[in-house]
């Protein structure tokens, strides 16, 4: 079996993370170990230093940055990781595990923050082709939930920035995208965590089994 | 007269500084003084910082910098520059004169290193919309004239990095796209640079006749 791009997408507070670990154990029982981790914004030196120099220039307030230099910092960022690091990953015969990818921009940038759809799309069919995960599993989390799970493991600060208004319209891009696209499976994260841990674990078992 | 943006551009050694001064000159007898100097890449915070990262990481040599991140980076820069500096200005009725701008993109980037060219026109479209300059001056200058120049400056360091046949496919791309667009004016800068003075003149000031 080919190797294969995962990615793990959601909200804050949707249960990235245990979803990560358990696609790990499910991906063991079929056989597949070597895996490399990724995390964006991030992954090289240059797209750390791109997502530094975004928060620095925030935090000194000097200098508004625009939303489109942002978004061409982030695909800068993006096709950096892409060209450097997951591709040769697969490459080589390892499989490839990602903490978001492109659809985060999609749905933050296109539907909470409001940039037109048509440039999101332009850019990244511009800067990575038709390079796309093989499989994305969105973990759809009720912002409120999401939220209050961020917020019982103390990561509020970063979330109070935006407003519930901003995550359900992330959200709602989100689910329309899911629907659109066979390769991105939606998967109910409002339920409890050992619920969506055993929807996770049985959507990725069939989906490999699908590969072979 | 609606205030203006006027664009210099050319080769190492085609005389682009000079150029600039007598553009300022020009435009004083046509009565034209509050005028805004920029200069690409840079001219912002984040701009400068986008530039010193992109040497910095080279210079570091840990990491190899794709052609994709670097073309993004230099497009988050000009649209940070042209939404903060260069649209504001011309909107309180200052003239802008800018040294290099996005024809710089197409003719380095696309010429001399071979980038793609139906992905740059695509970056720059997707980026900048219809913004363009009003004029663009484009000095053409023999590279193994434009070389002697800049070595007689003491500015051959840089320029050594490159091979006379990058400065040639440069060259090449610039006079292709000035030929097909009426806003780029070619003027011959291997002559001796007073007669290139005297040209710059004569195209400025014919120039902005026709615009009153």
């Amino acid at each position: 079996m080919r190797s294969k791009y995962i990615v793990i997408e959601g909200l804050e507070g949707a249960g990235k993370t245990t979803a990560r670990n358990t696609v790990v154990e499910a991906l063991g029982e079929s056989g597949v170990t070597d895996i490399v981790f990724t995390r964006e914004p991030g992954g090289t030196l240059l797209a750390e230093k791109l997502r530094s120099l975004i928060l620095d220039i925030k935090s000194v307030g000097d200098e508004v940055i625009t939303d489109k230099a942002e978004l061409l910092m982030f695909y800068a960022a993006r096709v950096q990781l892409v060209e450097t690091v997951i591709k040769p990953a697969l490459a080589r015969g390892a499989w490839v595990i990602g903490d978001r990818h492109d659809l985060s921009t999609q749905a933050y940038q296109g539907g909470g923050r409001g940039i037109d759809r048509h440039l999101l799309t332009t850019l990244r069919d511009a800067v990575l082709g038709d390079f796309a995960p093989d499989l994305t599993l969105y973990l759809d989390v009720d912002p409120r939930i999401g939220l209050e799970r961020a917020r019982a493991r103390g990561e509020l600060d970063r979330i109070e920035q935006e407003s519930v208004d901003f995550f359900n319209r992330t959200r709602a891009r989100y689910l329309e995208l899911a629907a659109a696209d066979s390769r991105i499976k939606t998967i109910n994260a409002s339920q409890p965590l050992e619920q969506v841990t055993a929807a996770v674990r049985e959507t990725v078992t069939r989906w490999v089994k699908g590969q072979a």
